[in-house]
């Protein structure tokens, strides 16, 4: 690849990111994440999956825009007009729009291509770790959703509880805690496993701290207020 | 206290909750961990206690409007006024509000009360540890802050490096892992000290993640993309 070629790719990636969960260096790690699965991954395009990894995310903002549409299926399609319009080969093009259609962990296609398996998990990685706790809290104040639930008692919920709404702890229980077995590469999957304890660690430090207090504190604060119903 | 001036000042405080990082939630948090530290002080006045806890934050939305304002300024004033107009002792409303005045980390005159001093910690403790790291993270994410910032030669800086704009491990490095000192109570103190590690932890297996594919992928991109300057 020309560097001249990598920074039309990047160019156009910076051109398409706005929101900060999903911000450029989500793309940058990702990008690194997959050079350093591709080492021990044969026959790898690297162009194909270079520009593929930048390109990933671009179709974000329609998703954004109008939630029903996916924007892996939205990316694919624009990053393969936008590879056309340049100049590039329709091989090239459909091949790296192949890898970013199948990127999504909720996509119905799954990757096939190694270039298209390394995307998926480096991606992925990216949801693994203290780095996918951090990335899962900013998104929860991006769209004002709360670190927990608490329920009609007023316990709080660890994030299992049938029915309770979305929250960091119910968002960690039904994702990011499953997302450790479904890798595609040896590497990918190694590197998650390393990085497992280091959420659930998190986890379960935080649903301590909160739950503390409220158990205690419901006690002391009914010997202080009278029930004069 | 009576259950109606308990829900007085519960019901003012929910009609004044805006923003998410300080939501009703941190506010049980913060009545629930001042009633816990409360237990193993002397001479402790709950009905102030519990009132200025429900109330530290009344002011957040005046300093959200305009950041020159002071929250806890702003909130001491609206809470005196508020139990001053709902018939609430002149005496009551001054020894609240001046716990509320003396709440915040910076604020220029210190806690006097042990009411005052209780509020202040169990403030500060709900900086500490993985909440503090939680509600750290949910504000980036609200105001638009980076996780990180890169240095121009493409490295993550660590938080500490002269000139790095506001991100998340900047916020930790200058205020989130020096807050575990500066406690009035003993209890206080000794919570706070129990969290420290989760966050400690939290930061380093971040910073490890982060950097680790960085410094190595820029090396594998280099041997990929032509230099044809």
């Amino acid at each position: 690849m020309t560097r001249d070629d990598y920074l039309i790719f990047e160019n156009y990636m910076l051109s398409c990111m706005e929101d900060s969960a999903h911000d450029k260096e989500h793309i940058y790690r990702v990008m690194y994440m997959a050079l350093e699965i591709a080492q021990t991954e044969k026959n790898v395009d690297y162009d194909v999956l270079i520009c593929a990894c930048l390109l990933h995310d671009v179709g974000r903002k329609e998703q954004f825009e109008d939630p029903k549409l996916c924007h892996a299926q939205a990316g694919a399609d624009k990053a393969y007009h936008f590879l056309k319009e340049n100049g590039f080969s329709e091989e090239f093009a459909k091949r790296v729009s192949k890898c970013i259609r199948t990127h999504r962990f909720r996509a119905e296609t799954q990757p096939e291509s190694i270039e298209a398996k390394i995307l998926f998990d480096a991606d992925k990685i990216d949801v693994t770790g203290a780095v996918g706790i951090a990335r899962t809290l900013v998104y929860k104040g991006q769209v004002g959703e709360p670190l927990y639930s608490v329920t009609e008692d007023g316990s709080v919920a660890d994030g299992t509880m049938k029915g309770e709404g979305p929250s960091f702890f119910q968002e960690y229980k039904y994702k990011l805690e499953n997302i450790y077995t479904k890798f595609y590469t040896a590497r990918g999957a190694e590197i998650a496993k390393s990085r497992q304890e280091a959420a659930a660690v998190f986890y379960e430090n935080m649903l301590r701290e909160v739950r503390e207090p409220y158990e205690k504190g419901k006690k002391y604060l009914e010997r202080v207020v009278e029930n004069n119903e």
